[in-house]
């Protein structure tokens, strides 16, 4: 993590919800009261964000300390109080909100994560993010993904290559689009090749491609693929993964499972901040 | 919607995604190149952000054009074609992904926000948002709800006054709150207090305030709350509300009820483009 | 007030000063020198603006301190010694002139609007400021004019509506624009319309408005005004108010007046900074 | 002007002013709606800005366009109309207050230039202005004054160098402080002193300043100022001028007369927008 | 290249030269005058940048025009005339400076690059650049790396694994080092190691990492190194490499080629635009 | 230098570098890990950025503590060890490749300024550097020209006025040129006149410019030019100038020497950083 974006970001964050001033806090509390609250769970999950909100009540207030009762990662039960908070009342009143709302999203993609990831338990697969993240939020949710159990695939266009359906046409095959890009692109770039069926995959294959992303196939194609491919390349599943469908998708052999849903769809973890006057 | 503020939101987020450059675009399509796509949604819901949408890609490359085939805000079935694409490869390719993010998630809140509104209908309840909406996107969550049917709560902190537990602490009550912010603020602004009981109600209602928030009341005690404040203040309600009890509450005759679910764990409608080379 | 929009803000300001740097001081100055300086102000007035300027200095250098003699908000003679200042003498000498300018303009604002508040002394008319702020400082002119005793109208055009001639011809007249407004926005927006004459004014009591402005009416007409509209609406008079109208204007019962000059037409307090090398 | 950052600068103002959106106007007016509408000067002055605001309304519509009936820095008299704008409706109306801020602060530095430019006609003193802008505005502010027929001192600490009391006490005398100032900076710097009385005016002299500032003095002590310099340094008076006091300065044959009040107490010039749906 | 951030960028570096203005251009030149140009090249080289340089113009003015003469990375002899440019002779005036410093600077790395990527033909090796680039140009320094016939190493410390001296220390060993690395980051990461010695070339090979850095090694050793790891994974040189040395260094067989004097040590390709009123 | 500008710029430059984060350090290396470095100069040269490189360090973490042990400016052999930093790891392996590309850059510039100033010793003539500097390095490249002993021209357009051939050939030559400019700018500006031959010397006399450029002159040539000039103007020779010719210039007794190499053509100062696990 980059802490000098991260900074960045959540002051631009701040920015929104403050704008020109907290109405109702700066009416009311004067700028020397003090307050103390702590950071309810309220569902069993995975807690990730606590770094993230100790730096959005700093942001606001040097004085604020914010002391863990659990560690990042740590599967909670419900009604745990996972970190105790205490400074100047109005940092806490203005940052509540913006504190909660990402610790409760990352504490969501941490949780729906390590649900996938003990799906395939037992299995060599390993449960990867996608490009379907919140825009302008990916360096967290990605974060969060790790944090959860799982592991990262490309942060964006620029650090791996993925041809897909319509680079394949436009270069008139697989094999010459590999080729081209191995051309272009130096050495330190991997090259992932995304497979629609058999043939695109024996393409693939014989392109050399590093990573071979067999798209949107049933078991028995996945299974065909992953014995095609027989540790010439890494190969990838993606497509629609549910809890329910992963791990038969895992038992493929497949080294790794790409599943959009751990962030596209986030159900946020629910967690509160009770507070009382210090 | 600020569409200055929106250019500078898609230019930051492109740049999340694509950073010093698309690797594989920028290998394996050459700048003259031209395509079309189609925009085609892969399960019913409510469309919103087409003109965001559109705005991404003009960004990339000003010789893209798109045509909606829908009206924003439209309910659309399975499988509909909404929307084509055409201009030069390179900037459908490299633009698709954070447009169909953008597009998935505020048609994700749009339908969500619908199905509410139309689970209230025939009552006059209004369905709301919250502030827990994503960090950094605010201004088009919001605008997602709208589109939805929904009507926008406060946007910040700083365009209405919201008094909570730990504002009445701090000032000793719920009267001398209200009367502390009636002092500071200007005429412009509501000032909206959150009841937890009916104590608290019968507190807010001779405080005089504008919106009363009947706060995780059972179904009997909004019904009571409602009849103590007989149209002397707004009546809105909030608390774990989903589609199952939104009618129940509606029917208690409260105006507003806000739902934070709408922002804060959405699922993405299911877009896909789907592109050949012009 | 949103401190980290208030350092970003002052960031800009002395970036506009100092560019690649204070030739002068740098040049003859060492950068162990310290310095003690005294703000002296020069005439009469109410200060506003302490925490900003000591804010100025800060960012230029975290060993500046800065001691106020008085208050914020204080009214003070000619020749009061309003605070110390102790630091380097580099950040002094290159922080002087921008922190200075914004004191300067901010007790100006106070000190007007003061005059503004005791000359409707014993009326309940509140002074309201209005748009008409300097370009990129609505948040420090508003908060002035809070210090020396007036209340902010809406900051912007986001935080509550007023309905102008211009939208009323669009909408058709005040009860559909206000119609209209309503049906578009949430329950936290105040709606305010303008009346330019008497039955403008009927016709904005019948559609409900929050706030009906009485703008550019003789005394005679407002005292009409403020009769129709009889309590069922927050009454605001307007439009080229001055110190020796004003009270005429309070006289007719009205809530509020709102004084575009109060940051329009500034006239800086006249406050200077004496040095001397420490 | 640097267009560049006039836009930069032109997009943060609309920002402050709109935040997440104009709810009046967006709720009323159709994005197709058209209009049309006239600035009229209130009150005779001097019309500078026109180019800024043209810009304000191009930034939120590229569709606007303006026609001016005057040039920039044309003396009008009340009830001129200086220009005509045409085009989108919500860009008139939402761009309007901050076009109209810009165009009146503007026109108020630059008539309030003109006068005392009218002042001292005859003599050889060019009116210039000084560092007592409004933050952030110093661009605009400076370029107002040229419009108003006055001249631009230095922009900033970084372009010029001007040794104060302050610099003198701790470089220990006028002689080493230009001197450590010229072995510190290149030969493309003018290097100011300031005089305080005669006696520094003859250091000031000794030491070679380019221009020599005649700080405070009454008319018979700047008399024997310009008389000692005799030519041999640009000779500056200021402290305290108005318009009462600038001829008998200009008098004395100084060659520049910088005044404050030029920017730091600016009475913005009446103008008024009257849109009418087009 | 990613041209929403190339826009940012030189608007930055454009207001870096430009401040409030360009004094003499705006105060001779009149806005409506056109002129006209010609880039020489007074030295044989590598053109790069053209499409950089034609954009810094246009963000000054839309209405310039620029027509290359030659090809993006074509090798020109001296006096060769290369583009020719009309526009607004003010942005003409105003821009030559910038586009200059970028063109020059651009195409002596592309020079220099063609140079080394000459002095290994015949062999395998590519000629790769590092991360000593200028601090803020690395996209554009890169870019011109490519133009020269060069290949890009990674972009930063985000897009691919090096294990140098000091990770290996903290790790305890190769082995261990990758072998943590392989468990934190995903699939599409490669994972380089430098090794400084045969010794630390084997324990590179049985951690399997993907490329291994020969660092600072002599061609005897180097040989022996390339031996060893006998394809197992792509082999890159590096340390003091001269256009002396280089061909005895891809003698050995090496894959890659890092070169730090390709961006670190610049020579600018000497370039002039020579203009005409037009 | 302004240190406001100095930290905007090195958290993008550190952007650059790190975006979402340093891969192999945050995989291997612990956040309480402490390491200690040497700074080791590998050739001979004039240390410029010890400063600049500190903060590069700062910002990543407060915690870094860097201890100099030469002197910024101070001309070291090679091998010296100039700094030692001690500090968290984690930030001395992510900082170091940007602390070195600015402290090599910064010190290539000021080593072959000092040997531009050496090889004039003697004469009065100063060493002066130009506008082809890297784009967004300016401010610091000019610091390291005079760390090296030299002396900054105009720091760009907005600063001081040069007069160039296509600004004659608008103007109708130099003699309206200046009076062009002298009527449109203030009386701190200096006016820089280029000639190229001594015709155009004698017209740039007779406008009584501030400064006369003598531009790609032979040696007899300037002799003439720097005898009609007599000190009637600062005396500026230019126009490629090299280590071997620039005595040779100095001799016909110009004022300064103005050297594009300073910036345009820098080679780094080979210095390196040693780190051992603390």
């Amino acid at each position: 993590m980059n802490n000098i974006r991260l900074d960045n970001f959540l002051r631009g964050v701040l920015e929104e919800d403050i704008n020109t001033g907290d109405l109702t806090t700066e009416s009311i509390v004067l700028p020397q009261a003090q307050a103390v609250g702590r950071f309810i769970v309220k569902e069993e999950g995975v807690i990730a964000g606590l770094d993230v909100m100790q730096r959005v009540f700093e942001l606001l207030d040097r004085d604020v300390s914010l002391v863990p009762f659990v560690c990042e990662g740590q599967y909670v039960s419900a009604m745990t109080t996972i970190a105790e908070i205490r400074g100047p009342a109005r940092a806490l009143l203005t940052g509540e909100r913006t504190a909660l709302n990402l610790l409760q999203r990352l504490s969501g993609i941490a949780t729906q994560t390590k649900r996938y990831v003990k799906a395939v338990e037992g299995y060599k697969a390993a449960i990867v993010d996608t490009r379907k993240t919140t825009p302008g939020l990916r360096m967290l949710e990605k974060y969060a993904v790790k944090v959860g159990g799982g592991v990262n695939h490309r942060f964006g266009l620029y650090d791996a290559v993925m041809i897909k359906d319509n680079h394949i046409a436009v270069a008139g095959g697989i094999i010459p689009a590999v080729h081209q890009v191995r051309c272009s692109l130096g050495h330190t770039v991997k090259i992932e090749v995304e497979a629609d069926n058999l043939e695109q995959t024996k393409e693939a294959i014989a392109a050399e491609a590093d990573i071979i992303l067999l798209d949107n196939m049933d078991i028995e194609t996945l299974n065909k693929g992953v014995g095609l491919i027989g540790g010439k390349a890494i190969v990838e599943a993606s497509g629609g993964i549910t809890l329910e469908t992963v791990a038969a998708i895992a038992q493929t052999g497949v080294d790794v499972i790409s599943v959009g849903a751990l962030t596209h769809s986030v159900k946020a973890l629910d967690i509160s901040l009770e507070m009382r006057v210090g």
